[in-house]
């Protein structure tokens, strides 16, 4: 498929570690990386400020995943990462619990100055991923603030303080998307989403990852609206997430911990429902909402596994039209 | 003189590394590392954003001097520094020929932060000299901006464009002290250059490092009215500029280059000239223009030679009142 000039233009709607894999994968499987039939719509929700800056989780590991820069063995961070300025930061009286490297430090200090003189996020995002070689387009949800916060029984927490700091161990009791309603989506995102041909909803978490990017207005109708072949990939394996908080998240939210929960979720918004083969005997139950279901291997390990995900998911939506 | 309850109050008018390493001997040779006896007056003329992180390097120099981290070998920055940061800082792009480390990073990331949420800088400067383990007070000369500005042959550039962008290799026609007009001393500045027993120009750039000290309103006239005793320490010795462009600067603004044409710029601001053993000619026309005159080895190389220059000045000028 990689020089096929019938390759079909690709939309990802994108979480953190999850989304950037099949990020990954789309990059290697469509031509040029994705330059022109690759774009990434990710989420903000989990964005912070630490020590004046700010940090962009999900955008940023989509982005080093794609420049092939990301840590593999924690799933966030750059390789070879170098911790000075954190070290001295915790000198100096600063709370680090949120680790930040050198490196990945440098794409905060160029995104806070940027958005300080004025540059929107989707701009400077642009600008990051060019400079990391990165072909494929990743658009932030919005340029506006949205910030997710976390309903716990210890109460009202910033996605971050829920995460990292307090490791997603508290129930996670409600959802708000601060700042959403009045979010517009940045340039380019209505369109990715609704002029494309195949639009993939990653593995990543439906409340903490898709959520915030159905809540800017006009993204999730034009989800709905959209003319392409819609397919998403459950991010719950035999009854349980590959990371992360997602199980916990679906359980007290009041869903079913499977990829039937998680299809319940996507009706009406997905025409296909991939799901692993552990999952296989979900297939009918998942039919029975309207869904089409491809059942196979979703666990990406290394890129080969990513493109191979990739390349099914294309094949099994393919570019018609539905 | 550590333990001696009779130590006399000092206050030190500080560019950068002159200023820093004589800061170093005067903490060295008062009680409590200056706790309670010194007050370092600091330069923030050479202040700069770079990457949108604000930089005071004469600041930091003291700073850092004081603690112990500074990196002796170049005069500036911290020993054992590294460059993740910058490095990736240029991958991403950006201009990086003004050198940040990483631990140096993280005092402009925590003052940035500071000062964006309206703390005033004195107030970040105190709190990070305390985290650092410095026992004397360090008080930026003013809280306001006030930026050096440098007339070249090429035009007027900002100092650090000038002094490390283009290696201070330019002439310099005049200067300006951008925001020195209507710039407010910072809490703490006028007392301690009037309430105070001593009173040290530091061997310093008259016109890079001590005029911008001047140029804020109310420093000069305080320094003309102390009670203190008046001491400066020539930056040049034997014609030359032991550090920097001190001698290129007094030579194309018209001045003599020697301790002679230094004292002259001093004539009025201070009771006693320091020179260096290899300037005791200079000593009789020094004395002519009304000041005392300490002949002594200036030359400040590691803590010691600067506890002993220190403590030769505090012993010429005594604590009495002039």
């Amino acid at each position: 498929m990689d020089s096929s000039p019938s390759a079909p233009r690709v939309t990802l709607l994108a979480g953190g570690v999850g989304g950037a894999r099949l990020a990954h994968g789309l990059a290697l499987a469509l031509p040029d990386g994705g330059a022109e039939h690759l774009r990434i719509v990710g989420n903000v929700g989990d964005d912070t400020e630490r020590h004046g800056l700010l940090v962009s989780p999900d955008l940023d590991t989509v982005m080093y995943t794609l420049a092939g820069l990301n840590d593999e063995q924690r799933g966030w961070g750059l390789t070879g990462e170098t911790y000075g300025v954190l070290d001295q930061l915790a000198r100096l009286g600063e709370d680090t619990w949120f680790t930040l490297g050198d490196k990945d430090l440098a794409t905060h200090v160029v995104r806070t100055a940027a958005l300080r003189d004025g540059e929107p996020l989707s701009a400077v995002t642009a600008r990051l991923c060019a400079a990391l070689g990165v072909h494929a387009t990743l658009l932030p949800v919005t340029d506006d603030r949205l910030r997710t916060l976390v309903d716990t029984p210890a109460g009202r927490v910033a996605f971050q303080e829920y995460f990292v700091r307090r490791q997603h161990a508290d129930a996670v009791l409600g959802l708000t998307f601060d700042g959403a309603d009045t979010a517009r989506p940045a340039p380019g995102v209505l369109a990715a989403v609704r002029d494309t041909e195949v639009l993939v909803v990653a593995p990543s978490n439906p409340f903490l990852s898709v959520e915030p990017l159905l809540a800017v207005p006009g993204v999730r109708d034009a989800l709905r609206a959209t003319s392409a072949r819609r397919v998403a990939v459950s991010p719950i394996v035999g009854g349980r997430a590959l990371k992360g908080p997602a199980a916990q998240v679906l359980e007290t939210l009041g869903h079913e911990v499977s990829a039937l929960g998680v299809a319940r979720l996507y009706t009406g918004l997905v025409d296909v429902m991939c799901v692993d083969e552990a999952d296989a005997a979900l297939a009918d139950p998942i039919r029975d909402l309207g869904l089409d279901v491809v059942v196979t291997d979703t666990i990406m390990g290394g890129p080969a596994g990513r493109e191979r995900l990739a390349r099914e998911l294309l094949t099994a939506v393919g570019p018609a039209p539905r």
